[in-house]
């Protein structure tokens, strides 16, 4: 298990390093990519080598925040440090072999499951960004343009726009801090909370036209098949998070989005509920498991019976509840 | 023309009334009603008379917070004060006979048309509970539950969940402090941000299934049918900035959407576009006009041919652009 320690004593150990690389998470979100750009841009200005190790599963839209910052192959650290990443599993398939390695990791999961030799977790952020505010703060770093965009798309993208019930007074500090040194959030935001892609819009197009409704419409229950999501050249990222869409609904208490996977003809089943409907109960009727609000289970099809199969136990859930 | 003064100014002048009477605007929104709620518990928290006038538009998401604050029959103030009201065409039809007899206004509208003797205004504000609050610690209120609740609202509305581009450093410090004083400000956020109705559901449903898109993706434009509206019982709520919505599809630098009016068979367009192409020409050509990002006119049906004529005027702006 890790040693806890808090934002101080990390700054102290960057402090002490001469070199230092910085590793983010697979699947790369604003907080872990905002988060390393950040503290590597701090580090430099202390005269640090500080390097982000390169992650192949970057986009196009966060890459931007990396340019320039990335390690060239056979750079040995001093001192490996990770962003926002909870476990060594959710490392990329390149830096897998850092997994016992990791000297120092700076996150916000409670779920952290303390694979670094030191950790700074802060439980109650909105965002890995929020501790890395914090340890700038440590280290005396002069807050310039690029570290407040950095730290801005931190928190901003992993609290939805300050509207997720992560919010933390801080996030929205930070957020105050950064539009006042001139960063342009608007263009930031309309990037990742408002542009969707054509895609993502024929996707939810398809899964509110399929859309199905019992329990007196408290269960929205939809599917995606794959040879149609191929035929668009559907991405992850344009799957992304669908299944929330439905919990916008009003008065839908349980929303269920199948999508078939890529490898084999199964379906992927998301499940979210609102209080007191408990997904993960729903889910574990079928083998799978998850979290309250939000859970997840493997089924075969047809998709039509899946979903049948999958609204009765909703419903049972609801009515037991 | 009003006198300009600003927020300790205007503290002043509440601090020496004994009776206060606080003025929303028609068809209420979240900014208007959470600053006067915030304004006139500040000053019943300092012993005065403190009232809301009656607001017919109130709608019950907003009306929680104006519960026990609004004014009786009869009730003579000393001082008449509009919150975030712009000019006195839009005061509510009941509120019309104070047109002439506003003592003070405190704004953010920079389209204030300067009725009120006295006008605090706040051009680069997010939202007039900014001014509020800047009035409130003028008067060294005791900031509570309720008034943090109300600021959250009013700034949180008025930037679409601090979105935006009118999000200023202060709506986000407000925020903070809110957040920090306890406000459920996720439930807000849901009831603000997240949830849709099932009429706004059907009506977003048909824009998309029904839309067309032109000039390479450029243009789109979908339109209502009144009897179809009618026949699921939309409200204007249900209508509301629909065509915003348009311009969140990738590629999309005008969107048109036709709704067929109420009391005669036209059409009510709604145009929006992305820079550089200009709205209000292209409604111009149509006899309506408006903003280079958002305009607006009228035309008869069939909505099919009504779409093509505009879609046509869409793409002359844009190739001229």
């Amino acid at each position: 298990m890790s040693r806890r320690i808090d934002a101080n004593a990390a700054a102290a150990r960057l402090r002490e390093a001469e070199s230092i690389l910085i590793l983010t998470h697979r699947r790369p979100d604003g907080d872990t990519v905002g988060s390393a750009a950040a503290l590597c841009r701090g580090l430099r200005q202390m005269g640090k080598q500080a390097f982000v190790f390169p992650n192949e599963d970057i986009t196009p839209r966060l890459g931007f925040l990396l340019e320039g910052l990335w390690a060239e192959p056979g750079f040995v650290p001093g001192l490996i440090c990770a962003v926002d990443i909870a476990d060594t599993t959710l490392l990329t398939d390149g830096a897998k072999g850092f997994a016992g390695r990791v000297d120092l990791c700076l996150d916000h999961h409670p779920s952290n499951v303390g694979y670094a030799r030191e950790l700074a977790l802060e439980e109650h952020a909105a965002a890995a960004g929020e501790v890395v505010w914090a340890v700038l703060r440590a280290l005396d770093a002069s807050f310039d343009l690029p570290i407040w965009e950095a730290l801005y798309i931190a928190v901003s993208t992993d609290t939805g726009c300050f509207k997720f019930s992560n919010t933390t007074p801080l996030a929205h500090r930070i957020a105050a801090d950064a539009i006042e040194a001139g960063v342009d959030f608007h263009a930031h935001n309309h990037v990742f909370f408002e542009a969707k892609s054509k895609n993502r819009f024929l996707i939810e197009k398809a899964m509110f036209d399929k859309m199905i409704f019992s329990a007196d419409g408290q269960i929205a229950c939809s599917w995606l098949d794959r040879p149609w999501l191929d035929a668009i050249g559907a991405t992850d990222d344009d799957l992304d998070n669908l299944s929330t869409l439905t919990m916008a609904l009003e008065g839908v208490a349980c929303g269920i989005i199948l999508t078939q996977n890529k490898k084999d003809p199964d379906y992927k089943v998301s499940v979210r509920t609102h209080k007191p409907a408990d997904a993960s109960r729903i889910c574990q009727g079928f083998g799978g498991g998850g979290h309250p609000r939000a859970a997840g289970c493997t089924l075969s099809g047809p998709p039509e019976e899946a979903a049948k199969r999958l609204m009765a136990a909703a419903a049972a859930e609801i009515a037991a509840c």
